[in-house]
C-alpha cells in the first residue's frame, strides 16, 4: 500500500513539506541481493534515523559518478578509488555530517567505518562504499557510526526502502525513491533508487546522494557506461542554487540475483535497451524529486532551449536561466518577467541573436523578433507562471542544439533554511 | 553642506534605506563644462525624477565600457558605436525603462531622443550619448522623454549632482556619488561621478549605470585607457546576484574646462599618475556604493583571495564565493559557515589543494591543514560575521595570484524586491 511521503522524524518536520512532493511514497519491491537496515545513531540529529547500511550479495557489481569539486569529501575520495575493484558488498551512508574538509581525521574515519563494515559483512574493506551528507568541516563522530554497524547487519532485511530513503535526508522535506522494471532479453529485472537533496545542488557534476540498485546481472564496466550516460539528462540537468556539493555521489549496484538472463558485455548491446530506458527513467524521477524539494521550492520550472549552436551551448543557456536569482524570484512571485530571461540568455556567453530569439511561457509566446510579441497577453503570461509547474521555452534560431533543464523558484524559504542551517 | 542620502521620492522610499548607506551625500563641486538638469517625465515612476540631461562643453572627450551581454540594450549599442567619434556634447539618461529587447521601435526611440537632444544642444546626434535603466522588454515611451529635453536644456546648471544621482535610481535606496581632485603636472583638476544599482549586478562586464565627469583636458584615447584599467578592480570586482544587466554602462567625460595643464598624449604619462589614482578611487567608491545598496543588502562582504595560481584564478575563486547563495545566506544569518567557503572554492574549477587552503573570517583563522583550525573559536568566528562589514580571506597556498572582490548578503529583502519588481 502506498504511504504518505510526509516525514515522521521530528527534525525533518522543521520545515513544511514541499508542495511539490509526490502524493505518495512509491511502492518499491524487495530486490534480490539487497538487504537494508537503518538506525538513529545520533550523528547530529536527535530522534531521527541517520545511518543506512545496505548489504549486497557477493559479486555485486558497482559503478559511480561523483562531484568534480576540488574539495571533495573523504568518502568521495574513498569511493572513487575503490570503484576500480568493480565489486561492492556494503554501502554505509550517514546524514548529519558530510565528513568533508575534515583532514586526516576524516580519512581515518572512513577507514575505520570501512574496516568495521567489512568485519560485520565478512568482506574486504575495499568492497565497502561510503557516503556522508550534512555539515561540512565538522569532525565526524566516527564511533557513533562504527558501533551501530554490527546491529544493523543483523537487522538487514529486504524491502526497507522507505526507511532507507528517510535515513539519508538532511534538509529534505520528503523521502525520495523511484522504481522501474525492465526486460533484458525477455527476463524481467528490477531497479530501485533512493536520493536526497536539497540545497547545494548544481549540475555539471553529479548530484547530492543517490543510490540505485538492480537485480540484473551486469558487469561494472557496463553499469558505468549506462550510469555515465544517464546522469547527463537527469542529475546533471537540475539545479537548485548553483552551488555544487563536496559530497555529490551517485552509485549504481547490480546484484545479479534476479532472473537469469543472457550475459551482457557491452552497454551498447541492443538487449540492454529496455534496461537503459528504465534506468534513465529512475534517474530522471529521482533528479526531479530533488529539484521539487529544493530548499524553499514552491514551483518546478522546466526550461527547454532549442535552436542553439550546439547541445552544449543550449545547456549552458538553460543553466544560465535556471541559475538566475532574478528569474527564480520573479517566477516565485508569479511575475511573468520575461525580460529577465532575455538577460539570462545574454549573460550566458553563448551565441544569441536578439532578433531571432523567441521566448514562450507555457506555450504562450511572450517575445520574438527582438521585442515583446505582437500577441502578448499579460493575463496569459501571468497564468503560465502562476501554477506549481512552469514551462519556459527559448528558441535561439541559430542551429540545432537543444537541452532541457529543471530548477525551482527562489523564495523566502531558501533564506530561512540557509540563514541558520549550521547553528 | 552635506545632505542626508535618504531618498525623497515616493517610490524610492518603498524599500527601507540600506543600513550600509553612507551617512551623508558627498559634496560634489560644480564642474566646469558640465551643466545638469532633471525632471519627472513619468517614464514609469510617478512623482519621481526620471530623466537626466547633462550638457557638455564643446570638445568634451568621452570613453566608455559596456555590458558584454549578447542581448545588450538599444542605448548600449548606440553608445558603443558613437564612441568612435571621441566627442560628446550631451548625455541623456532615463530610469524606469531599460529600452532593452524593444526591437526596431527601441532603436528608433534612441534615434529620436538623440535627434531631439542634438537639436536643443545644437550639436550632431552622434555627439549625444544615452542610457536607459529599468524594466526590460517594455516599449520605451519615447515621446515622454523627447518632449522634456528643450525645457531641461534651458534649466541646465552646474552643481545639480544630487538631483542627477536621484534621477537615475531604480530600486536603489540611496543616491550614489563620489568626488576627488588630482593634480596633473601641478594643476588641480576635479572628478565627479554618479552611479545607480542595485540588482542585476555582476562583474566581468561593466556595471549598471555610472557616469564620471572631469574638467581635465584629456583626449578620448587616454580616457579610454584609464577607464578600461580602472574598471577591473572596481566595478568588475563587485557582484550582488551574479546576474549581468543588458544595460551596463560606465562612461567618462572630460570637458577640458578646468585649469590649463600640459597636454597629455598617453595614459602611461607619469604626469597622469595622480589623476589615475583619483579616478580609480572614485570608481571604487561608486562600485562599493552599488554593492552596499544591493537589493536586500544588510552587510558588505569583502573577499580577499591570495596564493592562487594566477590573478585570474584568484578572481574566479573570489567570485565563486561572492556569488554563492549558500555563503551569502549564511552570512546574512550571522552563521560562520566556513564549510560553504570550502564548497565555493571547490566548485570554482580553479586549482585548489584542500590541505593548503587557509580560510579566515575577520582575521580569525577558521580552517587550515585540510580541517577546522586547531584554535578555532565559534564565538570569534560568529563575531566576525555578525557585523555590517564582513572580511573573508582565502589563502590557496599555490602561487602568487591575488584578487579582491565585494558582495553583499542574500536576505529576505532580495526576494521581496524581486518577486514583484515588474508588476
Amino acid at each position: 500500500m502506498a504511504k504518505s511521503t510526509k516525514p515522521t522524524g521530528k527534525a525533518a518536520a522543521a520545515h513544511a513539506v514541499s508542495p511539490l512532493a509526490p502524493k505518495t511514497f512509491p511502492k518499491l519491491p524487495p530486490l534480490a541481493g539487497v538487504r537494508l537496515a537503518t538506525v538513529a545513531a545520533g550523528v547530529r540529529y536527535q530522534q531521527r534515523t541517520d545511518v543506512l547500511l545496505a548489504l549486497l550479495a557477493p559479486g555485486t557489481q558497482v559503478a559511480g559518478v561523483f562531484t568534480n569539486s576540488k574539495t571533495a569529501s573523504a568518502p568521495v575520495l574513498w569511493c572513487r578509488d575503490k570503484l576500480k575493484g568493480r565489486e561492492a558488498r556494503v554501502l554505509v551512508v550517514n546524514s548529519g555530517n558530510a565528513n568533508a574538509f575534515t583532514g586526516r581525521a576524516g580519512q581515518e574515519g572512513v577507514q575505520e567505518i570501512a574496516g568495521e563494515a567489512a568485519a560485520v559483512a565478512r568482506c574486504r574493506p575495499d568492497e565497502v562504499f561510503l557516503a556522508s551528507t550534512g555539515v561540512i568541516g565538522e569532525p565526524l563522530p566516527t564511533q557513533k557510526i562504527t558501533k551501530v554497524l554490527a546491529g544493523l547487519a543483523l537487522q538487514g532485511a529486504p524491502g526497507n526502502w522507505r526507511a532507507a530513503a528517510d535515513a539519508i535526508m538532511t534538509t529534505d522535506t520528503y523521502p525520495k525513491a523511484a522504481t522501474a522494471t525492465a526486460l533484458i532479453d525477455g527476463v524481467k529485472v528490477s531497479i530501485n533508487g533512493i536520493a536526497k537533496g536539497s540545497g547545494m545542488i548544481a549540475p555539471d557534476m553529479a548530484t547530492m546522494l543517490s543510490f540505485v540498485f538492480t537485480d540484473a546481472n551486469l558487469p561494472a564496466s557496463v553499469l558505468q557506461e549506462c550510469l555515465s550516460a544517464g546522469v547527463g539528462p537527469s542529475f546533471n540537468s537540475i539545479t537548485v542554487d548553483s552551488d555544487t556539493s563536496t559530497s555529490d555521489t551517485l552509485m549504481l549496484f547490480a546484484t545479479g540475483k534476479g532472473g537469469k538472463h543472457t550475459a551482457i558485455a557491452k552497454a551498447s548491446d541492443n538487449k540492454l535497451k529496455d534496461f537503459r530506458r528504465a534506468l534513465d527513467a529512475v534517474l530522471l524521477d529521482l533528479a526531479l524529486q530533488v529539484v521539487k524539494d529544493g530548499e524553499g521550492a514552491q514551483k518546478l520550472i522546466r526550461i527547454d532551449v532549442t535552436g542553439a549552436q550546439s547541445d552544449t551551448a543550449a545547456k549552458r543557456i538553460g543553466l544560465s536561466i535556471a541559475n538566475s536569482p532574478l528569474v527564480k524570484t520573479a517566477i516565485g512571485g508569479n511575475d511573468a518577467n520575461w525580460g529577465r530571461i532575455v538577460m539570462a540568455v545574454g549573460k550566458s556567453g553563448e551565441a544569441a541573436d536578439r532578433d531571432r530569439l523567441k521566448i514562450s511561457f507555457g506555450g504562450h509566446v511572450v517575445a520574438e523578433h527582438g521585442m515583446r510579441a505582437a500577441k502578448y497577453s499579460e493575463a496569459a503570461a501571468t497564468k503560465a507562471v502562476a501554477g506549481r509547474s512552469v514551462e519556459i521555452a527559448v528558441e535561439l534560431g541559430l542551429g540545432k542544439g537543444a537541452a532541457r533543464v529543471w530548477t525551482c523558484d527562489l523564495t523566502h524559504g531558501y533564506i530561512d533554511i540557509n540563514g541558520s542551517y549550521r547553528s
